[in-house]
């Protein structure tokens, strides 16, 4: 298995902003020295949730403070962004990494974030898919690109620079629906799926995956699914849950609020990438390296070859989290290498 | 004085992107390690002209590879970005950085660039204006706010992260208007002066910028001006000028051509930050360490207190770069923080 390190900042009430992102840093290069396979950061605004927001240039940084991982969004909220801008951002953190970005990529689901950039949430698919039509076009073209569209339209751009994996960095679609795995599997872009649902909503997504890929003509094993999971570890599987359960219902209640935020009884579109109706102890992977050895040999066997591990949750002490990704390192990370 | 590196990475036909990113890179580096105050990056789209497209980005990352220059956009075209993802992006290189990002700012003058991003170049003005209006407003909120205006509209945005310089990283300019150098004055923001021009010219925009201070109730020597100006160093004044004329030539036909282009006779609004007409000798600072001395010397007889110099034109090879560089720190930096 690929085993990465999923990271959001979050800002709980009563610490400081250059703390947290001091600490996050320290994570990541941490992950990248411990033999970690992959660093992936969400995009948010305006709240506690998340304040990373600029995630291309947080990884472009991150890009020359560790040596080989690779540097995801997990996702870049593309609603949210003028196409033309997120491809000129992806190909510069791509030259700066020498091709270690992976594209993430959603429709978002905040509605406090749409309204704060002044966009109504109800088109967020459809911005999403001209979004996307707009960066095949520009990644394809050999030169200046025209585009006229509902939400964007531009003459002659040929935005620079290029990315340095050709034609474009790997790209990851969060989507489950049967319609956004068929485009994963027609196209070769890989697929994130959330974290916080149960084992059985996973299956029955990587199910939905399978059946999509063999309409398209392949077989399971072409699946390329990047599962996030909330992961704690301690020498005890009580310690670990007694550390990180309050920390990560903090976290989900939060996020909970924010889905619900100023929607004041209309339908926004957003949907929660958290299933708060899980089972937690199906949903998390918290507990001493054993208990987290079978939690991954249980995905594993869903046809999941990939886990970003989502490990600084609420108020969770930095120094507990750095103990929790040394004792992962040194009793999971070598058997899920080999899983 | 203050000494800065200006860069624009530019892309000369034949050269390859990666090698010209790279070699940027190092000489930004260098120029740390050498001792120089600043590193400076110009914000370009389409062209070869230069490929830093997302110039707070790159800054981000050079955060990581330098210990103490100041990171500074020169200038970040205003009119092209949404101010609330500007300010992000400038608050998390600010927090990247440890608080070393200078934010100048511009209304931009590619008429290319506004095509490639649809936005009519007419409204630069307007856009500016009220871009940096946002840009005020959530700088000075404590909380969420909200802005109803012309090309921006939005409801209860908090930028996050907050910047790490409070209230925000320093603003600096480019103008050399009454109205601009007035605004410059009131608010105690820095004025960036463009290369290319003759010091003739030069010393009018000093007077001017004098008398906005002297009706905000300022001396002059309240003026904080950062003149940028082409640099090429070399043992003597002949190998100098044979060495950097030719690119230096090659980069402004270059720029011109980019100002004109597509403009069919229609006025665009765009002016050249070059004053072509300029006497050549006495708008550029190239020669041996003693000339560039008296160049500087020059510049400081006028009130400017800072110098960013502009020293990778056209295809002038990096290894004379590097070598102009090592001449400039061991000459003559000595001498120009004396001044």
């Amino acid at each position: 298995m690929q085993i990465g390190l999923f990271h959001s900042i979050q800002w709980p009430e009563g610490s400081d902003q250059s703390d947290r992102y001091a600490q996050a840093l320290t994570q990541a290069c941490h992950a990248d020295a411990l033999g970690f396979d992959s660093v992936w950061l969400t995009e948010h605004h305006f709240s506690r949730h998340g304040i990373v927001s600029d995630s291309l240039m947080v990884l472009a940084h991150l890009a020359a403070r560790t040596s080989h991982v690779r540097l995801g969004t997990a996702v870049s909220v593309l609603p949210l962004h003028h196409p033309l801008r997120f491809a000129e951002a992806a190909a510069t953190a791509d030259q700066l990494s020498g091709g270690r970005i992976d594209l993430g990529i959603g429709r978002g689901y905040q509605p406090g974030e749409f309204r704060g950039f002044g966009v109504d949430i109800a088109e967020k698919n459809a911005m999403f898919d001209e979004a996307l039509e707009v960066l095949r076009l520009v990644w394809s073209a050999d030169g200046p690109a025209s585009h006229s569209g509902t939400y964007f339209s531009f003459e002659d751009a040929a935005p620079q620079p290029r990315p340095f994996q050709q034609p474009h960095p790997p790209l990851w679609v969060a989507t489950d629906s049967p319609g956004g795995l068929a485009m994963c599997a027609a196209q070769d872009w890989g697929v994130l799926l959330p974290q916080g649902t149960s084992l059985t909503v996973t299956e029955g997504q990587m199910k939905r995956y399978a059946d999509a890929l063999a309409d398209a003509g392949c077989g399971p094993e072409r699946a390329r699914a990047y599962l996030a999971r909330a992961t704690h570890l301690a020498p005890t599987d009580a310690q670990a849950w007694a550390e990180a359960e309050g920390p990560y219902r903090e976290f989900l209640g939060y996020a909970d609020r924010l889905r619900q935020r100023g929607t004041e009884g209309r339908e926004t579109g957003g949907r929660s990438p958290f299933d708060l109706d899980a089972d937690l102890r199906s949903s998390v992977l918290f507990g001493s390296p054993e208990t987290i050895i079978s939690g991954l040999e249980a995905i594993r066997e869903l046809g999941i070859e990939s886990v970003m591990l989502f490990m600084h949750m609420g108020g969770l002490p930095h120094e507990k989290i750095m103990a929790s990704m040394d004792l992962f390192a040194r009793e999971v990370l070598p058997v899920a290498h080999e899983m």
